[in-house]
């Protein structure tokens, strides 16, 4: 008898934001990537690996890209571990620490991967409810927990904890506390040095926001030598592409690019915010490079993100509980943003 | 109380093939690459695809590739999956059909990553022995399995069972037969057209070796649409970057080119056949892109292979029961064979 096991039978795929047809104009403002591209060089490192050399397997443990975040962080290189995306990295995760029915933890809401890749590892989901003061959430329950993930800043609220609180977290968690650091880059501080501090909190990055490659699929994680030895023989051997981890050395190499694209990013997102709030939109302080704008108008949130997917901008509505009063807004450019602004105030 | 899961602990890294450091001059016979490169207008795809999308994530459901796999092979799209590298999907597969202490099988030797990849899951591995006929080796032993890997052609040997023979197989088989087919493309037959037959057929194919392909990381699953539908919800959602996306496309549909790479690669694999096989090694008969070479010389095989690796020629040696008296060696250009043999020659 062939069966599908049980919880992967029940279980209901993630849903990705939805993703323009090939040739739509779209104003895509819904899943949070860069917009502004990646350094020319990058296209150039790029250009050179296209040589007949594709035909051979790539370094299978992405050394030169682990010298270089090593590098660009001051840490050692025994310390990282690549990712195809850091939706690899967290999977490596569950699969290191974690077996059936283990329990896992998370603040409810923040990235709903964390409990669809419990669900599909047949784990037990202890969210802890954010409640409505995030600057001082609740201390989360991570009693008995192999992993605590920690979306810092949160996604899809934007705020982020200082490395004080969650140092606090660490020091009370008795499993791995996982820092998913995917917009840190956007906000004033994050928790690296806590690395040193405890042994038992594991970091997450990825390129695909602040170094605009989304296309590319590298994360990487941040840990103590011995969790990245154990992680290491959990992924797949060759899991980083010839391509993406050439690209991944020179993007984040590319510093002034790389500074001067966070210093757009973040100077459209504080001239955004204000303009929002003038128009009477409560927004969430952002560390990150999206906006949660809460609708109190006389349209409710979901009726707002139908009519701007009407006029052609793709921004996230997320049905859940939390969340169904607002809308994640990815930080676009200038023209992108102010095109938002236009629409809304016409509603 | 933090720990790293027992059979994880306990996991010996699967050891890819040695990789040349970069400059190194190598005759690299080790991995079965191939030793053509893909068609310009795979360079000319990728190319192409370095804009500034690349900021964007990619199609997570790969549906361009998809489609192009399922016109080329003349099957229905939702019957395939895509997978960064085979691997991925061969880890998919442990995923949506096995958990805790099941059992899986497969003939051994055959592809070692089979074992870990259970080891990694903590799966019961149920060996059975090729023993010495391999074009009739015993049936395999199926019973209360969830998985049952067979590499045809058999990887590191090289031959190939007929499809009435899988076909026996896959009736016997309670859970799901995998017919690993990542060297299929070189050999004179394959099993496609088991998948009607067979409910419990799932095909897995690489564009690494007949495609030339290794340094992008591409293969897919073919099977029931019921099947691809579960394991689809169990891959890391954006797990193909949009380049090795773009570049796969054209690569399948560059069919002159690939069988041209094709027929060069083969009439090199029988001319170095009848070569080594007049130098008195016995030869197992080769329907993949390598020879296995069983070494009955002077030296042991062992030996062949450190003073090959001195002499610059990376081949491969597995140290495992029943394949210590040969060496693996993939077919090079008819330069690099001529290289191999007369070494060979002069030992």
């Amino acid at each position: 008898m062939i069966v599908v096991k049980e919880h992967i039978r029940k279980l209901k795929a993630y849903e990705p934001g939805i993703q323009p047809k090939p040739g739509e104009r779209v104003i895509k403002l819904n899943t949070n990537e860069n917009p502004y591209p990646p350094s020319d060089e990058v296209f150039k490192a790029i250009i050179q690996e296209c040589t007949e050399q594709i035909r051979y397997y790539p370094d299978p443990r992405s050394q030169r890209l682990r010298q270089t975040i090593a590098s660009v962080l001051d840490i050692s290189q025994d310390q990282v571990l690549c990712g195809n995306g850091s939706d690899e990295i967290l999977r490596i995760l569950l699969r290191t620490f974690t077996e059936k029915k283990d329990r896992i933890g998370y603040y409810e809401p923040s990235y709903s991967y964390y409990a669809t890749l419990g669900r599909t590892h047949d784990l037990k989901l202890v969210p802890t409810p954010l409640g409505d003061n995030f600057l001082e959430p609740p201390f989360p329950n991570t009693e008995g927990m192999r992993l605590f993930f920690l979306a810092n800043p949160n996604s899809p609220l934007g705020f982020s904890l200082r490395p004080e609180f969650v140092s606090e977290i660490a020091s009370s968690c008795q499993g791995i506390l996982v820092i998913d650091e995917a917009y840190a880059d956007f906000a004033q501080w994050n928790c690296l040095s806590l690395l040193k501090k405890h042994p038992n909190v594991i970091i997450t990055r990825s390129l695909s926001k602040s170094y605009s490659l989304a296309g590319m699929r590298v994360g990487f994680a941040l840990a103590a030598s011995n969790w990245i030895h154990h992680m290491d023989k959990v992924r797949d051997h060759y899991n980083l592409n010839r391509i993406a981890q050439a690209a991944a050395c020179v993007a984040l190499r590319e510093r002034v690019h790389f500074e001067e694209n966070l210093r757009r990013v973040l100077s459209t997102r504080e001239r955004v915010a204000a303009i929002l709030q003038t128009m009477g939109y409560q927004i969430v302080p952002s560390q990150a490079n999206f906006l949660f704008v809460r609708i109190q108008q006389k349209y409710p949130a979901q009726e707002v993100y139908r009519r701007l997917l009407e006029r052609g901008i793709l921004v996230r509505y997320f049905d859940q509980d939390g969340l169904r009063d607002g809308l994640r807004v990815s930080i676009g450019t200038d023209a992108e943003m102010d095109s938002l602004i236009e629409i809304l105030r016409g509603l």
